[in-house]
């Protein structure tokens, strides 16, 4: 009767699928690993997602399983698939998005554009790869990684040494010659219907995504289309259900080179909350129910995101909050509902307008009040 | 730390407030009647509003109590305060929403517009006012009346005999004759700032409001700024907290005269969702927490909300919930989780854009898959 999604993890991106479930009217159900965590509301089991039994029966009842994060092992969702349970993304699309290496090797094989790279088991293989690429690498663990960890700059065969490890697998990239980075968001339910929003920019500090513009500036015509292309050649090949998040470089030669991928909603993507007809969240929760998709267009013609970090000290809702508030009447805030660490996203704004410079002043404005 | 709101009444006003609370990072805490209410996701408590004890032990620990609906009655409100708690709206404006005697009485004092008015005590009561107004009124019981209910068009005693019963306190009014029927919405902080939407046209149909446009066709001007001057002088003459709507009726010699007040977020401000930089439920919160209010600008020129009543047989989710997604893909849906009974309210449609025709077009098209 009622739809009804279970979520295995309970962070802020499930947090952000309860306000699209209540109007819609569907039933979120969120497996959480702790009590306490940002998603807390909609929490109905807590437990340990790597344990085949503990998401079994979370998964009782439910209309489809998917995820806050592409973290749950592969024997896992094989058994949920074996009890006829409905998986968004299924493990094989979801395969590459939590594995690199994998990642590589299939978009390589669709002629889909990505850095040089290589698979790395020795000293050796390393040092040739830094001998064919300028001495430089972006070497990556091909699993695990998220927010800049797992990923390192190397120079040299000893920069690897604590991961060079007998058995370990990891992946070596040249270190592409980006102008900037962008992401392009699209949505594909089971039975095949895609939506995508306009190609963004994304500004990185540290590895962390730190603020998004949507649209990219001047990324209307080639580079929209040739994102837009990149996108649904994915989604359609991986078999990709739910939102898909593709990051790619913008070279300085022009071209799109493919970055990561992510298989839910990303945080390139929460701007859309208030800046597209459709969020990325109501998108996600439509496409994995087999819903037909809404709308992606921009409400006004620039939307910028800007990420909250916590500081040293600062509360989850700090005491600046009513200042942000007061001095940003226009700006929209997200609470993720987590104690703040220093560098832990806690929250993002989100300012819209016509006059790109005025988005970007006021949503660092209103994102200022909550550093330090 | 966290602020925290405790909502009496687990209706769809409640339900609505969740999204908002997710984003603001505020614990939304609701005391339902019943289990499987509308806002079943944040109900804490299940008892009856009327019994001070159980609001009582419901309203420990919360920052403010505030309302789903005006039926608390004031000895519960009374205790409340005695306890300490903050209540928004306060107790003595609230009474003016739940008495319309106690309004009507109130607003003349103020010189605010209202029809002509008596207190009906006796049949000779209404027969001196029916013999003053053209032999017609509209009579209405002073308490418990909504969507209708508690309102008959009377044009002799015998029509009231029910009603006028050895005790019984009634209000009588004149016929309005009026062109259309307006609301003026408006967010007051205990603090004093208030901030307005725009002035919006309601369409009744069976004495509930079934189509709200927003703004109100050719109000700019004139109509806009006298509805604005009484939603302050209402709000701030009575102390109102938190979001009130003023309903008026525009008269055939374009005056503005007071029909209605509700002391919390109200249906004819369900297109603030989509249609607003900042919802009535987000401001209500807000408010009532004495938090600085957030901009009430339009996104889109032209809102127009349709609501969704049941029909016989329609489930929460009718099957007919994909069509009409697929049919109106830039239309938001809010679903209010409720079983469906005829002419009950569950849920709305809102639609957003520059061409009213169109808007129009497309709100009663997403809606008209719910019907029959």
């Amino acid at each position: 009767m009622t739809p009804t999604v279970g979520v295995i993890g309970g962070g802020q991106l499930a947090r952000m699928m309860i306000p699209p479930a209540v109007a819609l009217g569907i039933e979120l159900r969120v497996l959480a690993e702790s009590v306490g965590e940002s998603a807390g509301l909609a929490v109905t089991s807590v437990g340990d997602f790597r344990d085949a039994a503990t998401v079994l029966e979370f998964a009782t009842g439910v209309d489809v399983v998917t995820f806050d994060h592409e973290h749950v092992p592969q024997d896992v969702l094989a058994a949920l698939l074996q009890a006829g349970v409905t998986v968004a993304p299924g493990p094989a699309a979801l395969l590459f998005a939590q594995d690199k290496l994998r990642m590589r090797e299939r978009l390589s094989e669709l002629q889909l554009p990505v850095p040089d790279w290589a698979r790395i088991l020795s000293d050796g293989d390393l040092q040739d790869f830094l001998d064919a690429h300028g001495g430089r690498a972006v070497l990556k663990t091909p699993r695990g990684g998220y927010d800049g960890k797992g990923v390192r700059v190397v120079t040299t065969v000893d920069d690897a040494a604590d991961w060079l490890t007998p058995g370990a697998e990891l992946l070596a990239e040249e270190l592409v010659d980006f102008r900037r980075e962008l992401a392009q968001l699209i949505a594909r339910r089971p039975s095949g219907e895609i939506a995508l929003w306009p190609v963004v920019e994304s500004l990185q500090q540290g590895g962390v995504c730190a603020e998004v513009i949507a649209p990219a500036p001047r990324s209307a015509g080639s580079i929209a289309d040739l994102a837009a292309d990149i996108a649904v050649s994915v989604a359609t090949n991986l078999d990709v259900t739910g939102v898909l998040a593709v990051e790619l470089f913008e070279t300085t030669d022009e071209r799109l080179v493919i970055n990561e991928l992510a298989m839910r909603p990303h945080n390139t993507g929460h701007w859309t909350i208030d800046g597209s007809t459709t969020s990325q969240f109501e998108q996600h929760l439509r496409a994995v129910l087999d819903l037909p998709l809404g709308a992606t267009g921009t409400r006004e013609p620039w939307s910028v995101m800007v990420n909250v970090l916590g500081g040293p000290g600062s509360g989850a809702i700090p005491d600046r909050y009513a200042l942000a508030l007061a001095d940003q009447p226009t700006v929209k805030f997200h609470s993720y509902g987590k104690a703040s660490r220093p560098g832990r996203k806690v929250g993002h704004v989100t300012a819209t307008g016509d006059d790109l410079d005025d988005v970007v002043y006021r949503a660092r404005a209103a994102a200022e009040f909550f550093r330090a």
